[in-house]
């Protein structure tokens, strides 16, 4: 119920939990650091899911499933790679009551395994590309969690793909990148900045990260999602060779990506408010809610209207149900229907009745108008329409809100020095500004400020004649600055 | 290629992996008793999976995703569950770098996990039922492994409820059961036997377990799902009680129930023969294939031809593919694709062309026609639905042609006494005989000829008056006995 969610001006942290908790959307596990996923948080995964494998499938990709257990020795066989994973591994070291004779590690990314299998898959330029993708739960071991934004254990799509060239590599890479950008932005509402990660943020393994990055409501940066160009590290890594179309041999080249179950907590973090969760229509288990408001001597009459209406509108495909328990008032429907992010509420009392009308109410604005019922299809599918444009505009309005253009060190870390618990205009955003290129300065940065480099937006490189931000050297790259999750 | 599959008549267990290897299934892991699933193996669990999953929500059911790790301490917390389950476990020790206080178990199944986590959404008669199910991967440590049959790690959907009554759950356990049932027989083409299980071949932790059945082409039986009533047992485990409608306190009823990509097996042992893989339609990657069949002089208006045709289909929603590589002979090609299973080849030469006709053939049964062009997408249909049917009635008269009623334990003993690596029509199939209802006797049976009984069908327990064909004592249940895999 609405009155349990702690408001974003006083604990924005406690606020995102009591948004979850209350709509049922996932729960603590027994298991510390993991997480339970209830219906209601799971049919947003489903629905995001299915959507997300469209587009891979529109764009050439099968799925594949490799196996969660590597041997250790594997995660060994590239160097950075297993420095960057290794302090998160779960490793299982006994099964079938015996003890393994190599421990094997629970994937926390499936490159090793699969490049292994490539060897085997890939002989000449005719075998490729491969254009594989896996749907998959992974474990990366952490100390801190959240709900769904940093979970032990998490539900993701892995794309691993191999390639002749290292032109055809690069071009995956930034096609996918497209792929989520268009997808987070179409589908779930999410404006997303799409950039280069410095050299410190990069993947472990990877030569060039990219990935898209989001602002949530306390002005944080969330990475949505990231796209890796490999080059041949892991074709060497693994020995995988293939005879090129001049008959000489050569290192397939190579690009991962991929997205998670963080992307339900980023489509909270944005899109809700203090009553609880809201949801882009394309996302919600339910559409619309039908309401109907009946004393005892109209009840009958009331529901068999309420019915009509929620029939029409199901014939029609859409996704509604009637809320027809009478042991709840009204004014306690529309408030846990508010929270659990229902798009639209249709009232339906003996005064609608009557008039032949309907009252129907939008989440994102509270905007109430009153529909004749035989116009209510069309307009709950304008509505929904333009609720999804909403909440990408009222989402990239804020974000271009709290991003401000920054050209020195003291400004950069006072923009930086002002955070509180909950959330209020004074606390810091996205920083726009100019960069050399050196890591020295990046670091420098995270100590005094704990911002980093979120990327370096591919389409905001041109007119770079000025001076880093942070050193007042020449500058090399435009970067956003933020603080992350 | 079609030369590489060892027939069936030589060795059927080699037949079987040859065609999983050949047709790019799945291949094996350098992870022991592992397997990954390759593109066009997935792509039947994809199929497979939508489809059951509309079955279960169309049954009111939802999903939901439990953690995969699981304490030790839970499994232990229902006695016959952790006997039954404790020498196949995968133990995960160590996590982030340091030993855990508590093991962990990676799931052979989630009933704790998740009876663990209903105590807390369950409080009263209006929480239930609760109707979950997941999809998940789970892992059982065999030591005899076989790809899709019998994996460490294998993918597979287990549906979790709890239901107010004693009648609900068991009303729940057979709906289920039936729901498998008719997916595996339309869906699937697989004849099953829906039976009950004896009390030794029933789930860990059940009261009572039912199957469905199916014959392969060497006659063993597989079982291809189960649905167990677990009565109040993990409720009871995991402190489970809600107050009833009457005000008082109950332990929760329960059910669960699973199918698994073993059936992915099944449904090749049931269709394919010695060319290869044989299908489905409704699992097909893709339906039909075109194959233009040309001289250097007539390639440019054969491919037209086969273009239009493929296009033809395409248009109408068809799964199709035209095969218009050079480098290979129609008539490689042709083996190439029976050995992928393709439902329908479509032959496209110049002949053909100048009469404005194509020939489909038939992989089930290699039946050619002939069809003018304009009938092409209607003759698809047809064929397509002729196949599915085929497939179905074939698989169930082979079925019935091996069922054997057996009243004396001689003959029983006879009928398992021949077996040889290759199929012949000497080896045994099911035998359909009376039973008195004693492990002893059912004992006595596995030791002597390796024959279970893999089920008392649910439809076939009238007139049981007789004697047990074990022992001779008076007959309680009429029951099938076969081999198993």
């Amino acid at each position: 119920m609405a009155e349990k969610i702690t408001p974003r001006s006083v604990d924005y942290s406690q606020w995102y939990i009591d948004i979850i908790l209350n709509a049922k959307l996932a729960d603590y596990s027994p298991v510390k650091g993991s997480m339970v996923i209830r219906p209601r948080g799971y049919s947003i995964w489903e629905r995001l899911r299915d959507e997300l494998d469209r587009r891979f499938k529109a764009t050439g990709h099968q799925n594949a499933y490799f196996p969660m257990f590597i041997p250790m020795s594997f995660l060994k066989k590239e160097a950075e790679h297993v420095e960057g994973f290794s302090p998160e591994l779960a490793v299982v070291t006994h099964a079938g009551g015996e003890e393994l004779e190599e421990p094997l590690v629970v994937r926390p990314t499936s490159e090793t395994i699969i490049w292994h299998m490539y060897k085997s898959w890939i002989q000449s330029y005719r075998d490729l590309p491969l254009l594989y993708n896996q749907w998959a739960n992974v474990v990366r071991w952490e100390k801190r969690t959240r709900l769904f934004l940093r979970t032990a254990e998490f539900l993701w799509q892995e794309g691993h793909t191999a390639h002749e060239t290292k032109e055809d590599a690069i071009e995956e890479t930034l096609r996918m990148l497209n792929v989520y950008k268009d997808f987070v932005e179409e589908y779930l509402c999410l404006p997303v900045i799409a950039g280069k990660k410095s050299e410190s943020e990069k993947f472990a393994g990877a030569v060039d990260t990219y990935s898209i990055e989001a602002m949530m409501q306390d002005f944080k940066a969330l990475q949505a999602g990231t796209s890796h160009f490999l080059g041949q590290n892991f074709a060497k890594a693994f020995d995988v060779q293939f005879q090129t179309r001049s008959g000489t041999l050569d290192y397939v080249w190579a690009t991962s990506w991929g997205v998670s179950t963080r992307l339900i907590g980023a489509i909270i973090m944005t899109h809700s408010d203090d009553k609880g969760l809201v949801l882009p229509p394309t996302l919600a288990q339910e559409e619309l809610v039908v309401i109907p408001i009946f004393k005892t001597d109209s009840k009958t009459d009331v529901l068999r209207y309420a019915q009509d209406v929620t029939s029409m509108l199901r014939d029609r495909g859409r996704r509604v149900v009637l809320d027809d328990d009478d042991t709840a008032s009204p004014g306690w429907k529309f408030a846990e229907w508010e929270m659990r992010g229902v798009p639209i509420r249709i009232e339906a009392g003996p005064k609608d009745m009557a008039q032949g009308t309907v009252v129907m109410v939008r989440r994102d604005t509270g905007e109430k108008v009153t529909v004749k019922k035989d116009e209510i299809v069309q307009r709950a599918d304008e509505l929904l329409k333009a609720i999804q444009k909403n909440l990408f505009e009222r989402a990239k309005q804020f974000r271009d809100k709290h991003t401000k253009d920054i050209a020195d060190y003291e400004s950069m870390k006072q923009y930086f020095s002002t955070d509180s618990a909950g959330v209020s205009d004074s606390n810091s955003g996205f920083a726009r500004g100019l960069w050399c290129g050196s890591k020295e300065c990046e670091a420098k940065l995270k100590a005094d400020t704990k911002a980093t480099i979120r990327c370096l937006p591919l389409d905001d490189q041109d007119d770079i004649n000025g001076v880093c931000a942070l050193c007042g050297a020449p500058a090399k790259h435009r970067a956003i600055f933020a603080r992350a999750y």
